[in-house]
């Protein structure tokens, strides 16, 4: 089969479309032959060698496709083969070909395409494990999400509106528009505006319940300033940084917790555990229309380094697909 | 009644014993005839003039006592005059009688005197609401407890047992035999020892499931280099300062959580949720006898300066009593 391989770790160009070795199914994986795939930061730390696939993983990125089951391994059972799904990958997804955990596949929920079902897996296990197994936002509270226009933060604020939240967002101003269409109640030009003191303004001075952060140490003072009482700030990405100030007075005195978290390192149960859950609270969203697949393009996987371009200039809105 | 004033705020010589005007019962409450009260950390800081009392508290310290239902207010149902109680304060345990809303009055357990009931309500709530209904410590997991020589740890060390954890504490070299007595599995001096190093040493590499800390900033690093893959790190003192470097990268790739909490500004509903939490997961432990109260010493209430200089040396082991 082919695969988007990784020549030599660097810039775009170190992502080439090369003949490799077929996968084969090991005790309770699957096949799928690929229909799609997309793009998430991570793919990009990848690329430039900063953050390999963990152990058993595929060594091509892709965090996530959709496809057709092309055959099964020993011990899988409740899958068929020439069954349109869609997987939460720890690798591999750039390619023709992919070994999944039967425990990480996905039906794909009724109402959205095989290719735009590629848009779905991450962002869903991501977001889903985050805001809901962990964070427990409820319905009435305020979810503040950094970085609103990308595939996490557009998703962010469809679950978080299903699930009664009030949700607010930062975002480049050129994208607000969008972003208030998909339900976003207030939008905050980061570059423009402090985001603490907007979110008092439209809170009344509460804060936000749940934070989902992409940020890391450059917002970590603020997020903490920016939580009401009881407040949950969860840490997904680190774009600025691993280390910074946190103010546990400030923490103690509003009750309020901190949680880093990532999903591709966590160990198979864990991940099947995760893809249950979404299965059985956010695909019904999906299939009721609450939540729809938010694609800004789609390229053809061989041209990989086309899209990780586009996402370095973070003028994207939601997904960017590989489609073969 | 009398009560311990805090004439003017300074050092141990500021808490008198005084002639003051006596409580009455609000809606919801009931007044309490004092026998016991205990110290806690937070009174010494109270007395400094560093912690006021939260809005409606009574205006001495004392966030715990026992006694005997002397008068009971409008709206109040479940509880009678002459009752044997003890219960959680925001404030007024120093003092011959106290205004105390009914949600926070638990039953003296069976096999416990009224006077040592005085030790319980405060660490039983801080460590329960903290160590169960925050961090969620689980059967085979291990807790780290620093200070476990002191109230909150050596209840800690028990309930952390009855939970069926293996509990390691630090603690002064000297405290260590009894600390092992009441179930700590591994004493650590943290004067001689690194107790990142140790915690490693005693878990295969694994570290601590959940810490429970009152240093702040000052262990903030190392509690997080010292947390499992997957641990929680609650923080409900700042001994050591509040604001401290937390790494990000370390605690999302142990996909870790910090949590700070206090008890005494939280509000009513909560707080009476916690006694009844304490009342039917931690009483049962301690009518059994897996849980005892620690108490180091008593004093008489008038002397309570002598208690709070006692309290600074930290020479004591498990509670310091007053009594009336």
């Amino acid at each position: 089969m082919h695969a988007i391989t990784i020549q030599k770790p660097g810039g775009p160009e170190a992502l080439v479309w090369a003949e490799v070795p077929d996968p084969e199914p090991g005790p309770g994986e699957v096949i799928v032959d690929v229909r799609a795939s997309a793009v998430n930061r991570a793919d990009l730390l990848q690329r430039q060698g900063q953050y390999p696939p963990p152990p058993g993983a595929p060594a091509y990125p892709g965090l996530e496709c959709s496809g057709v089951v092309a055959s099964i391994g020993p011990e899988v059972t409740g899958w068929e083969v020439g069954q349109e799904v869609c997987a939460l990958l720890a690798g591999g997804g750039y390619a023709e070909r992919v070994a999944v955990p039967a425990g990480q596949l996905l039906p794909v929920p009724a109402g959205v395409d095989l290719v735009h079902a590629a848009a779905l897996p991450e962002v869903a296990c991501t977001v889903w494990s985050n805001v809901v197994a962990i964070a427990r936002l409820k319905k009435g509270e305020t979810l503040l999400v950094h970085g609103g226009g990308g595939g996490i933060g557009t998703f962010a604020i469809q679950l978080g509106v299903a699930l009664g939240a009030t949700v607010v967002v930062t975002a480049r101003a050129a994208k607000h528009e969008r972003l208030r269409e998909l339900g976003a109640a207030h939008t905050i030009d980061y570059r423009e505006q402090d985001f603490v003191e907007e979110i008092r303004r439209v809170t009344d001075g509460r804060g936000a319940d749940v934070i989902l952060d992409i940020m890391g140490a450059a917002y970590l003072p603020r997020n903490v300033a920016a939580l009401a009482t009881g407040g949950r700030l969860v840490v997904i990405g680190m774009q600025g940084g691993r280390k910074g100030e946190l103010d546990l007075g400030m923490l103690l005195a509003k009750r309020a917790s901190v949680t880093a978290t990532a999903l591709r390192s966590r160990p198979l149960a864990e991940k099947a555990e995760i893809v249950r859950g979404v299965r059985e609270e956010v695909w019904p969203l999906i299939e009721s229309g609450a939540i729809r697949p938010i694609v800004d393009r789609w390229v053809r996987m061989a041209d990989a380094a086309d899209a990780h371009r586009l996402l370095e200039t973070s003028d994207h809105l939601g997904k960017v697909l590989l489609v073969r």
